[in-house]
Formats: C-alpha cells, structure tokens, sequence
C-alpha cells in the first residue's frame, strides 16, 4: 500500500502554489484534463503521465461552455468520489500527485451562459481545424474546449498535457492553440483504446445492445481497410492516394451496415489543419475519421466517432 | 555611465531561458509591450516597471492582427535602433533588462492575413467589452490586441504588464482577458501623459498644426468639466449621477468646438464591462470617453482620443 495521498486542490491560488513548488524542487508535471465520469481510457492516460513526469496532475471540470443550450449540462454525470476512488485503486504504487476540481465562477470570472450571442469574457478561437467534422456537428463545441484548456494550462503550467486519439480533432485544436498561442507545453497524444473487436472504447458504448456493439466493429474494420491500401500504396513507391480510392474501400465495408445505420461522414482530412484532401500525400499523410449514428438498447441514437491516422513515409 | 547592457532577444526559446533565469533568481519581471515608435508615454511605463520590479523586459512588435486590410500595416513606424537608443538614452541609471523583438513567423506559426474571414489559427476575443467605442470603429482590432497579449503574456510572464490609461478601453480588455484565462499576472494600467494644455499625448499629435492644438485643449476640458460635475454630486451625497446630465456638462463646451470637428462619441461607460450606464452609481464610477475627428496640417483628418475616469466612492 501506498504511503502517499492525493491533494485534492479547490482554487486557482492552492493550484498556482503547488505547481511553484515542484518549479522549484525543478520537478515536472504531467496534466490529464477531464471531466470527470473517468474510464479506462483517462486511466490510460494517466498512467503514461505518471510514467513520464515526476507529478502528475487530473483535473475534473465540467465545462459548460462545450455544451449547446439544447445539449444537457446538468444531465452530464458528476461522481467525484468514484473518480477518486477510482485513481486510487487503478494506481495503487505510484499515485496521482493532486486532483485539481476547480469551481465554475473561478474557471469563468465574467460568469457563463450557453447561448453564444449572450456570452461575455474571453474565448479562444482555433479557426480553421476547429470549423468542420465534429466543429460543423457542435458549432461552439471546440471554442469551449479551447477556452478552458486555455485556463487550465495557464493555472497549471504543465511540462506535459495528455489527451487521446479518439478524439482526434480536439487533439488537433489543442496542438494548434498550445502552438499558436505560445503555451510552452508539451501535447501529448494517446493512442485510442479498443474493445476486444476493435470499437472505439467512449463512455456512450454503454448504451449499446451487444448485437449492435458487436456489428459496430464494421466502423473500425472500414477504417483499417482505408490504412491498409494507403500502406500498401506507400509500399509500392507511390507519391500520393486519391481520397477517392481510401473513401471507396470504407465504403465497400460501410455498404454491410444495417440499413438503419446513418454514416454521418467519412473525412480525408490534412493531419494538422484538417482541411478536406482530394490525394493524400505520402510525405504528408491523412486523418481518416467517421461518425456514425447507431441505435441505442433505449430506442434512441448512440453517436459514435472514430479515426485512423495515415503516417507520413518518413 | 551604466555598465549594464540591454540584451535583445529575438526568439521565443531565448525569451523563455532569460525569463526562468528570473524566477530561479527569485527576480521579479515587469513587461512594457509596446509596437515600437517609443515616445514618452512608453517611457513613462517604462520607468514605473524599472521601479516595481527587479528586471524589466519591453517588446517591440508591430502586430499584423490588429491592422484591418485597409489600415496601413506597412507604414506604420519601425524605428528599433531609434528605440533602443532612447530607452539607453532615457535611463542611464537602471537600464532596461531586455528587449523582445519577436518574428511574426514565431507570433503566428498559423501564418498572419488581415482578411478575418482567411485567418487560421488561434485567436482570443473579449466579448462584450471590446464590441463598443473604438472596437465599433475598428471591428478586429481588440481581437488583435488580446491575441497578441496573450502570446506575448505567455512567453514572458511577467509578474506586472503595463499599459496606459490613454486607450482606456484596451486596458479594460487586457484587464477582462487577464482575469478570465487566469494568467499570472497583474495589470497595471498608469495615467495618461498630457500636453501641457491638457491635450492628451498622442505619436498623431504631431500632424496637428500648433492652433488645432491649442484648440484640442477643448476635448479633456469638456472631459474634466463631466468629472467635477460628478465629483460634486459626489460630495453633496447623491447616490447616482445621470449619464445625460454628465453628457450636457461636456457637450456645453464640445459645441464651442470649430464647426468641422467632429465628436464621434462621448460615452459614458461601466468601468468594468464598459456597457453603457443611464446613470453613474457612486459605488461603481465609470469610464467617460470620446473620439474627435480634427484636421490635420496635411488637410487630412486626424482622430483623438481621450477619456476620464470617474473613481468610486470608498
């Protein structure tokens, strides 16, 4: 059993002196934003900052401005003490260092509201990666992550900050803004955690029935048919793939889903700006990202996102 | 004669080494940005961060973001070896530490076009207070200001930024970005410079023929004769002052103006959030400001700013 135990940091000021302190024991951090609801996948994070720096920080927010008006702030689950425990017992040796949970009036000074137009106070803006894909389906979604990973990065000064592939244009928006910004850290980007038949591991799985979690491996099986012909172009000493040809070969597996299946898009997409790709240069490679409206056990409709990176030929 | 010498960074990298060099020495760091073309009214800045801090950075850099395409980004001013000189010139005594001459390659890795609609990248807007007085004039040009800010804020962290009180409503958006992205650090805003007949120093001051000069006085006259109003209210115990009778105190010398001048606006302004007040309550003060368009000595048109504080009661 571990001697050491999680400081549990409430306030920008108790978050700003902790994070003094390692600077001057010269200690690094490594941060995992989240909000909360914690799975698999933020432990897999977790445990790669833990490897990586000398303390690890999670922070648990709930960040309204992410969310539409329409969307359900208040629905989104909040289980602190399950998060808690949760950390405690996946890291038993090497624990988290601090669990920042900030306060919604501290992380917006100027208050929030969810309709845009009444909105006061400073936004960050990525424009260009952040307007289509996930950005045409959620307008203000990615102005809101990046205007609290902003907040966050400034209170906590991370040498490193983690998130996962999964979701692949918020790891793009956040590159640029730390980027672009001139935040000196460190994004760190994690490869996506699977279920045994290759779905995509999202909190939303749950709501599957498991005939439909198990046809849902069609959604990764398009994806790995699209890598497979890009590497096998590569191979062949080619310089560029059509997209045409990568969007036909997810096509060919996406034509056996069930018919009420809705493919909302599938994306060639520029790896750093996400700009639509009519070839996809082998010096450069693709995002190749999907999202797929599915039926939930509850009669409603379960969205589910995925992507595969085409590597550039070093 | 000092033996002390300024050094000139010119990268984000050297920036940030100089900058940890600080904070290992336990230095404290003031930050004057300026867009070079140094006049007294940065110095003016210049000597206050000399005195409250142990080290002191300025910035010189022109930034393309807050330009409009139809503003003259090229024209505008750049005259380092003349700012260098001045700020040696200026302070024999306790020179300035460094000076920051970033590349705009490095300040928008994104890449830079003035067109709004073709930018890429990450930018920060404050809402609310930056859409009225000269963000109505000037659409993006707030934008701008507070993306540069925050880049530059992030680099050199400072423990104190100065600016001056002349453009008023820059300040209260660095202010409001500042609190809202939770940087580190404090924003002191120091009095404008003024004329000797009160007209307050503006670099366009200089275009102005020696009697629309003396005749400019008029505009901080009509801006002293709201404070008085307000500070006599003030004392006879009055809760609240309306904004029309602090609008007719100016406007009674405003109309003795030269009949081709032109009074943009007066407003008078939450000090804070700089909406526009119906009425000052006593416990909150307000910003009064204006814009006048003069003739310049090249039969063009030169506009001038000012503004006053109306301070809360204690």
């Amino acid at each position: 059993m571990s001697t050491r135990s999680t400081t549990i940091i409430r306030t920008v000021l108790q978050m700003r002196q902790w994070r003094r302190q390692c600077l001057l024991q010269n200690k690094t951090v490594g941060f995992v934003p989240t909000m909360g609801a914690l799975h698999m996948g933020h432990c897999h994070l977790v445990k790669n900052s833990l490897a990586e720096n000398d303390k690890t920080v999670v922070s648990i927010f709930v960040n309204p401005s992410q969310f539409a008006p329409h969307e359900d702030l208040d629905a989104y689950p909040r289980t602190l003490d399950r998060d808690l425990k949760m950390l405690e017992t996946m890291f038993p040796e090497k624990q988290v260092d601090a669990v920042y949970v900030p306060e919604t009036r501290e992380m917006y000074p100027s208050g929030i509201v969810l309709e845009v137009e009444d909105q006061k106070g400073a936004f960050v803006n990525v424009k260009g990666c952040s307007e289509g894909l996930e950005g045409a389906h959620r307008p203000a979604f990615f102005r809101g992550v990046a205007t609290v990973v902003t907040k966050l990065l400034n209170v906590v000064l991370p040498e490193r900050v983690y998130f996962g592939q999964k979701d692949a244009q918020q790891c793009v928006v956040v590159k640029n803004l730390v980027r672009d910004l001139l935040i000196d850290t460190e994004v760190k980007v994690l490869e996506t955690h699977r279920e045994a038949n290759g779905l995509a591991m999202l909190s939303r799985n749950e709501y599957l029935s498991p005939e439909v979690k198990d046809q849902a491996a069609l959604i990764y099986k398009g994806l790995c048919a699209a890598k497979e012909l890009y590497i096998t172009q590569l191979e062949s000493g080619a310089g560029a793939v059509p997209s045409k040809d990568i969007l036909d070969s997810i096509k060919t597996i996406y034509s056996t889903m069930p018919s009420l299946w809705e493919v909302e898009y599938v994306a060639v997409s520029h790896p750093d700006t996400l700009e639509d790709l009519d070839s996809v240069d082998l010096a450069v490679g693709a995002l190749i990202s999907t999202a797929v409206r599915v039926p939930r056990g509850d009669s409603g409709v379960a969205r589910l996102i995925d992507n595969v990176q085409l590597s550039p030929k070093i």
